[in-house]
C-alpha cells in the first residue's frame, strides 16, 4: 500500500489540503497530514493545534513535521499544498526544504500546488518544468521552465495551479502511485459533470 | 452582506464541507459551520468536537447546531453536504428537517449535494426537481422529479450530485446569493483547467 504524507499549515488553502488528502484516502493511499508550525514549537510530544485554513476552516492534522519522521524512507510522496501565508511557513522552513530534496535524491514523488510551488525554489531545486498560481509565476519563471498546464510533471515532481486544478493533480498522484485503473476507479463515485477534460 | 450555514457532522463528505464553505467565504458571504451530533449532545454550552470526515479528516465546526440560532431569520443560506454517514445524521434530525422547511417558507436557499439531498425527502418536501449522488437515486426518485443535471435549480431548493460537482454547486450558490459578476470573480484565480464546462 502507497504512502502519502500531505503538509498542512496556518494559512494553507484548505479546498487543496482536503482535495488531495480525500482523494488518497480514496485510492487506499495510506495517507498522513503533518503541521509544519510557523516560529519552531517548544515540544512535539503532544498533539499539534489545528490549522487555521485560509479561508477559516480549522482542521486538526494527524502529526507534527518532523524531519527524522517525514522522510521519504516512510513515505512514497511529500505533497505541499498552497495558500499564500501556509505555503510561506512550509517553503521557509529548512527541514521541510531538506526533505525535498531528500523525496527526489531518493525517487520518491513530490507534490507542489499553487504557491506551494516555491518551495521548489527555497529548496533550490534544478532547473526544470514546474506550474504554480498565477501570482507567483514571477518569481519562479527565471529559475524553472515555467508551465502554464494544470498539471506539470518532471521527473518525480508533480506540480499544479490552484483549487480548480486540484482534482486533476489529485487523480494524477493516485495515477502515478497506484496505476491508471485506480485513478478510473476513484473519479468514477466523485460524478464529475460530463465533458470535464481530467 | 449575505450569510450562509453549512452543516457538519461525523462522516461528512469532506471535499465537499471545504469547498461549498470556503467558496462562499471567497464570495465574502458570512459563512459558519454547524455541528450535527448523530446522538443527543448534553450541553450545547461548550464548543463542539472536531468532526470526523469520510475519509478521516478532523474539521472543527463554528458552533452547535440549534434549531434557534440557525433558522432563516439569521442566514440566507442553508447547505447539507453529503458523506453516506454524515447525511443520514443529518436527514435523520428533527430539528434539521424543521430547519429545512422554514428556510423554503421564509423564501431564503437551501442547498443539498451528494446523499445530503436525502434530507429533503426526510423533511417531506413536496415532489419537485432534484439531483444527488448516483447511490440514493433510487431511494429519492419515486418521490421527486429526479434529475441528472450536475446542478438542479427548483425554486429556492439548490442540489448536486458529488465532490465532482461541489465547484459549480459551490459557484452555483454564489451567483444566487451575490450576482453572476461575483461568481465569476471568485472562480478565475481557482484556475480550473480550459474548456472545464462550469
Amino acid at each position: 500500500m502507497p504512502s502519502a504524507l500531505v503538509l498542512i499549515a496556518d494559512g494553507t488553502e484548505e479546498m487543496e489540503f482536503t482535495i488531495v488528502y480525500d482523494t488518497l484516502v480514496r485510492a487506499e493511499v495510506k495517507t498522513t497530514s503533518a503541521f509544519v508550525p510557523d516560529t519552531p514549537s517548544p515540544s512535539h510530544s503532544i498533539s499539534p493545534p489545528a490549522a487555521k485554513g485560509s479561508r477559516g476552516i480549522k482542521i486538526m492534522p494527524d502529526i507534527y513535521f518532523d524531519n527524522a519522521e517525514c522522510g521519504p524512507d516512510r513515505y512514497d510522496l511529500l505533497v505541499i499544498p498552497g495558500g499564500a501565508k501556509g505555503a510561506e511557513t512550509m517553503s521557509n522552513n529548512v527541514g521541510v526544504q531538506h526533505l525535498v530534496r531528500k523525496y527526489i535524491e531518493e525517487n520518491k514523488f513530490l507534490g507542489m500546488i499553487c504557491a506551494g510551488s516555491l518551495a521548489a525554489q527555497t529548496s533550490k531545486l534544478p532547473k526544470q518544468a514546474l506550474t504554480s498560481h498565477p501570482s507567483v509565476k514571477a518569481q519562479l519563471e527565471k529559475d524553472f521552465d515555467y508551465s502554464e498546464d494544470p498539471v506539470t510533471i518532471s521527473g518525480k515532481l508533480v506540480s499544479s495551479r490552484g483549487p480548480g486544478t486540484a482534482f486533476p493533480f489529485a487523480l494524477t498522484l493516485v495515477e502515478l502511485l497506484c496505476g491508471p485503473e485506480k485513478r478510473a476507479e476513484v473519479r468514477a463515485p466523485m460524478v464529475f459533470p460530463a465533458n470535464t477534460p481530467f
